[in-house]
């Protein structure tokens, strides 16, 4: 709190103008206690801004900034905050955590595992060229599904994935064991020794991975040989993470059976991507899990309010790490 | 058993012999200590069967079979058998209730009902109009649910919509109380009367009634029209239930967003019907679910054992009630 006894809080975000204003108003009904300013308000106070609400912001909107002690991402991912060199190094970085949001993702999941478990997509394709042809049904049990990652909503997506009878393992980079007991029904394992071993029994990889440096291009020609033939994949996560023309090659050699792709290396997908009209991929629109503004607004109330009583706060970025 | 010490069954169906000889082979692994006998055979003891299983077995099939004591179905739906004259009126007939097909069942509809929430459907022609256009995300407790029919299926699938988080509702045909409880967190409601309030609070519509004469050609103009504006249907029942001009003339002006239809009148779907070709229709080619001999198999062991031994026989068919 400042010397007026307000708490000022910076909106900072290259949005557009419709996506910008429900945030706007979710955040001051979360928070209606907080001073709320915003990027472009001539008599913004930069001497006393205490924490920063940031969706996409302008490089070094953050400089300049001398009481900042909190920077929280309204996205999950926060790879592009980590690279612009202008966020101030010793202020604390939060991460949006919101379990509407991994609900979001868990649904996504479930409904790309289903369709590949029950041949949905190809059902849609035999639709399209007119062809009545049953497909072999396969009980959930039977198929082996490989989760990559297990922070919030590797979890979230891995349980739900369990729940509905799927044979569930779950892989996270780290050795070290999880703070969190593994979800109910699910074998993790962990560290690049393993990973080679735990493709070779996947059917279905479902990528849930941060992007880090460790991450980054993991899911490449290697990886792809390691799964058996007719195994399909699943990024909801970042698309760097895939090494594009290696999938593709897997995708035409008929080794991968179909992707589902909702994250890609340059948002929008080009127009002339090969992955457009490609009969092995679902190409989605980076929806997988949008950010929810009625809960991610009230997710960050609280850690305001953590904030400005000097409480521990929520889900903080190890830099380090990278997430 | 007759007086050799044998128990005599029948397996009788028009089957492609791709399919049959799977059929026979689980039957008699699952219940080795009868002995069966197929249509064909040229020395069938028509005088000592006992129990006859059947999958869409010819007219009269079952004709001429004096100590016959039980017809299995393999099938769910069992209106074709009760439409043939020449079933033995006073045997009883069991349908097949197998829990692996129950899944599968709920399966097909979350995976139907999660692609209406998230707006799978669109994305699938947004990519083949080569567009990147995100929809609005809306939560599952936001998306109402009506389960029509409350029979083995209908309870799994509500059960699985309302685990999802969806606002499940269901209703039955009949007004007394079920037998067993309603499933968790599913709203029960049972009856003629009721059924065009229970459509108006509904947004998706999954069927899953028996074919009977009380439910051929429910799903009518005045059915659609009792649907809020931006309802679909999930049709994964008979294709009887649905009046098809009726349902092309919603979908046609709008009120209805989509369908997903698993069955239809005739089967397979004509070359030409509308259906095939329409934006807003998808097209499963009586695949919703399967029989699974595996399992099947052993649902029909079970009973036959009871029959041999004189124990209460289960999923027996009410015939003035039709299923």
């Amino acid at each position: 709190m400042n010397r007026r006894g307000r708490f000022d809080v910076l909106f900072s975000g290259r949005l557009a103008a419709a996506e910008r204003e429900p945030w706007r108003q979710a955040l001051r009904d979360a928070a209606p206690e907080f001073t709320w300013w915003d990027d472009d308000d001539v008599d913004l106070p930069r001497q006393s801004i205490a924490a920063a609400v940031v969706a996409n912001p302008a490089p070094a909107a953050l400089a300049g900034l001398p009481q900042l002690r909190l920077v929280q991402s309204l996205w999950a991912g926060v790879e592009k905050l980590l690279a612009d060199a202008s966020l101030p190094p010793a202020v604390p970085l939060a991460r949006m955590v919101d379990p509407v949001m991994n609900q979001a993702m868990a649904e996504t999941a479930l409904w790309a595992v289903l369709a590949l478990q029950r041949g949905f997509f190809t059902y849609a394709a035999l639709q399209r060229a007119g062809e009545w042809r049953p497909q072999a049904q396969r009980r959930a049990a039977e198929v082996a599904v490989l989760v990559l990652g297990l922070g919030q909503m590797g979890r979230t997506a891995a349980s739900a994935l369990a729940a509905q009878g799927f044979s569930v393992s779950a892989w996270r980079t780290g050795l070290r064991a999880a703070a969190e007991p593994p979800p109910d029904g699910v074998a993790v394992r962990g560290g690049a020794a393993v990973l080679t071993a735990m493709a070779a029994q996947a059917e279905i990889v479902v990528n849930l991975l941060p992007l880090t440096p460790a991450t980054r291009g993991l899911l490449d020609a290697g990886f792809f040989a390691a799964l058996p033939a007719g195994a399909s994949l699943v990024n909801l996560a970042r698309g760097a993470h895939v090494n594009d023309p290696d999938l593709l090659a897997a995708l035409d050699r008929g080794h991968l059976k179909h992707a589902v792709l909702d994250v890609f290396n340059a948002e929008p997908l080009p127009a002339a991507h090969p992955y457009w009209n490609h009969p092995r991929v679902t190409v989605l629109p980076h929806v997988a899990a949008l950010t929810d503004a009625r809960s991610a607004a009230a997710v960050v109330a609280r850690n305001l309010r953590a904030l400005r009583d000097g409480a521990p706060l929520a889900n903080l970025v190890d830099r380090a790490r990278g997430y």
